[in-house]
């Protein structure tokens, strides 16, 4: 049926369409079933059995086959199925990862058989209108204006580098020394403000922009992860003359706490001192669908750019990420004009594309797949999703506190829970952290459950292993949390030899 | 049926299972009218059209809508298919754009619909040893060893921009002037060497960089635009001393002509030297699979990096772009140790990730559709099919040079044919590039054919607009190289008043 070799059927012809619709019934089937085989949120077995798995999927051959094989296809799609990790499953609160829509996977299906790219007005004239009308309203959901410019991008890490390459144009052409036009002049030592519990991609942005890790000066943070307003202050107050603040980055809603910068008052500092404010709301832009959590961004429209990620808290695959400016100016910088794909006198008569928005040439049409899931999600069903994802880590935390064996770290502020799984009175904090970190790896490689960790201060300063849950998945209930903690308190039992 | 709002379906759930299954029932049947419906490569109606069609599509409103619609998402289904240039039409020969197979298309729902990533074990444990595994063979293809590495990334662009990153670290950390740790110590002039046909991406990448555009110097090009590596051997040799080599990047594969720098002179010249051999073999990556063109690639496993697209020349859907490096020591900068994503005594359990391969966090598992297609298609297969575009590129050229008022620049290399509609004798050159442009542009409103443009300098050396096509679908005819020529004569004609 499905024909291999030069034979192969491209998507979009008349033949193609059929054999689309007979791989996607293959497609269907190794979803249903796998969900049965594996019995939990990812298969029993952990790292070895994860390889060995693609190993006898692939036959041990080569992909780029000697002999194409339709079999060989289907045996990936069941053992890709039945080997992914099931982000609806109730115990997979691992990552900041979320189930998608089925209308978004299913726009994700056209976009793939259509292949329509963003770079030219011939590539794919609606995909991009499709991105300028969305990228004009996610915008407006942070509070921009009219003069806002944005696009999307591959991730929450490119969406921040792309932040912090325009606070670099901002802040260091001006002074001549280092620019996109080169590194002249008298040597400065460029400086980005960020707390201690920011992403780790914006030191690792730092480095790729030549701004080098070392210019990230890492602000202290409270006991919950924000950032200290203060300390932010004096830290500008002290810089030498040789050194350049380029930017703040204020985190809305950090990896393990899910707390949130003052961003109020940071934008305050970011104005009086002519400092460009990212905000790197990948995670947190979930409470802006929600009337009760929405106040934890005020502030967010007074940024000067804002990353966040609808991949995370937004029900579509990756990639989904945003990263939007309050004024569109200042991506100048990305401006192309190619004589072969974007001459001013087909812009002059409406033939125009995305090719200055991007880092990217070729770009796949990401906006077709969130529209799909805003439209059949609505305002109201989003901020309802994300309240019940919000009551779940409320819920959880409660019954860890209430739990023998368990310590709870702090009330939930969005949807992630710390704790740990507390060893015999008496065990040092080294093992403790041990029997975590093992605890974890025991639900993994059992496949019943998928859990985060991190390290937490102790008393005495020293890091110690704690999980983490982030809920992302608005259908797991009450019991569903009850017996993924039971699981976790039976593994440490197990391992504690209790 | 499709539910909306807050019981609105996720893709992996039983009930979501059911309506993923209606939607792309929906997806399939907006496929397959709007093949009917369109009549050609792209709707009639140009700019303005398709700008409407996005705006009657979402009813004028919002996207985050206040009522979410079932019905909303099927008529953006239906106008997204409707309004997607279709690759598969013979005259859509503008972009290095490629249809999909239909293996590859119905992967990318799967991928959708389970939303693994590659940046911890618990985020896709399949998907990224897949990865791995299609890495390592990738690298095989050009030649490296055992000691290569690489990484998918979203594109031709972000993997040249990853080269010259590797390139930038090794080049100016020795001399401690611009490095991944800062900016210190004295000035210095970085340079990349590319030829005066490289892509545009190369010198963006170098303003990202913070080594400025400026750092790039263009090398002068033969009439078909390959490098002249004794002018490159001149330019290096005349460095001052503050001026240090950073790369030198050849084209495999120019956008234009489809030529290739020498590579063999310029492994010779960058080993003399010393300077990172970056190779763009975007496009050109196609001969690798042909026994007949492959000779035109002699040389690619000398580079140090080779950065390659297969949603170009290998019929799989955006993003699926390869960076490949000889000696994966060079990627150590990207490591990250995240204590909550891959933490030491995790990873010395196996439980490791792809974190340090890429500029991103969450990244989706592009592997997979790429798998699928060449499982199917197979390497005798893929190889039929860069031949037979080949021939097709011959073919046009050979109809062209016979062609009355039809003037081709030159024997296609690849597949990329590069001719012009000549005016009337005596017509000054402008007009003619006028003509040519508006050929252009009324086959594309009045969605006929999608066609290419570029300059090219006449006797005098002013650039001259010129038509290009570009071959990428094997199913494509003589008789439909026919049609689409006759479409651009009378399409000249008419303007030309003829």
């Amino acid at each position: 049926m499905i024909s291999t070799g030069r034979n192969a059927a491209l998507a979009g012809r008349p033949e193609g369409l059929e054999q689309l619709r007979s791989l996607l019934d293959t497609a269907l089937r190794a979803l249903g079933d796998a969900a049965l085989k594996r019995g939990g949120p990812v298969a029993p077995g952990g790292p070895e059995a994860a390889v060995a798995a693609v190993h006898e999927a692939l036959g041990g051959g080569r992909l780029l086959a000697d002999e194409p094989s339709a079999q060989r296809v289907t045996e990936l799609f069941e053992a890709y199925a039945r080997w992914a990790v099931d982000l609806t499953h109730p115990s997979a609160v691992a990552r900041m990862q979320c189930a998608p829509t089925a209308a978004s996977a299913a726009a994700e299906l056209l976009a793939a058989a259509l292949n329509q790219s963003l770079h030219a007005w011939e590539s794919g004239p609606f995909a991009l209108e499709l991105e300028r009308r969305l990228v004009r309203e996610l915008a407006s959901w942070v509070g921009f204006g009219a003069q806002a410019g944005g696009t999307l991008t591959p991730g929450g890490s490119i969406s921040n580098l792309m932040g912090l390459l325009f606070s670099r144009e901002r802040a260091l052409k001006d002074t001549g020394a280092v620019s996109a036009t080169g590194l002249a002049g008298r040597p400065v030592r460029p400086r980005i403000l960020a707390s201690a519990a920011a992403h780790f991609s914006v030191a690792r942005a730092a480095g790729f922009l030549g701004l080098g890790r070392s210019a990230v000066v890492k602000v202290p943070v409270d006991d919950r992860g924000r950032m200290l307003t203060g300390e932010a202050r004096r830290i500008v107050e002290g810089f030498d003359a040789d050194e350049v603040p380029v930017a703040v980055v204020a985190t809305a809603g950090t990896t393990d706490h899910g707390s949130f910068d003052p961003l109020p008052e940071l934008a305050d500092l970011a104005a009086e001192y002519g400092i460009w404010l990212h905000v790197d709301a990948a995670y947190g832009i979930g409470a802006l669908f929600s009337p009760r959590l929405a106040p934890l961004l005020d502030g967010l429209g007074r940024a000067d750019s804002v990353a966040f990620d609808l991949h995370k808290f937004g029900w579509t695959p990756a990639s989904s990420s945003v990263l939007v400016v309050r004024d569109r100016t200042h991506m100048e910088c990305l401006d192309e004009q190619a004589v072969y794909l974007n001459p001013s006198d087909d812009e002059s008569l409406g033939f125009t594309a995305l090719l200055g928005t991007s880092l990217q040439t070729t770009r796949r049409s990401d906006a077709f797949k969130m529209a799909a899931t805003l439209l059949t999600v609505g305002r109201e069903g989003m901020g309802d999703w994300v309240d019940a994802c919000h009551e779940q880590a409320r819920y959880a935390a409660g019954r860890i506190a209430a739990a023998d064996g368990l310590e709870l770290v702090a009330d939930p502020l969005l949807t992630t829970v710390i704790f740990r799984c507390a060893g015999a009175d008496g065990t040092p904090a080294a093992d403790e952290s041990a029997l975590n970190a093992a605890v974890r790896r025991k639900l993994m490689a059992d496949g019943r459950a998928l859990l985060a960790r991190t390290n937490v201060a102790g008393p005495d300063g020293t890091p110690r292993v704690h999980l983490k849950l982030v809920f992302l998945n608005p259908t797991t209930t009450e019991a569903d949390i009850d017996a993924l903690l039971r699981d976790v308190s039976a593994a440490a039992r197990e391992l504690a030899g209790r």
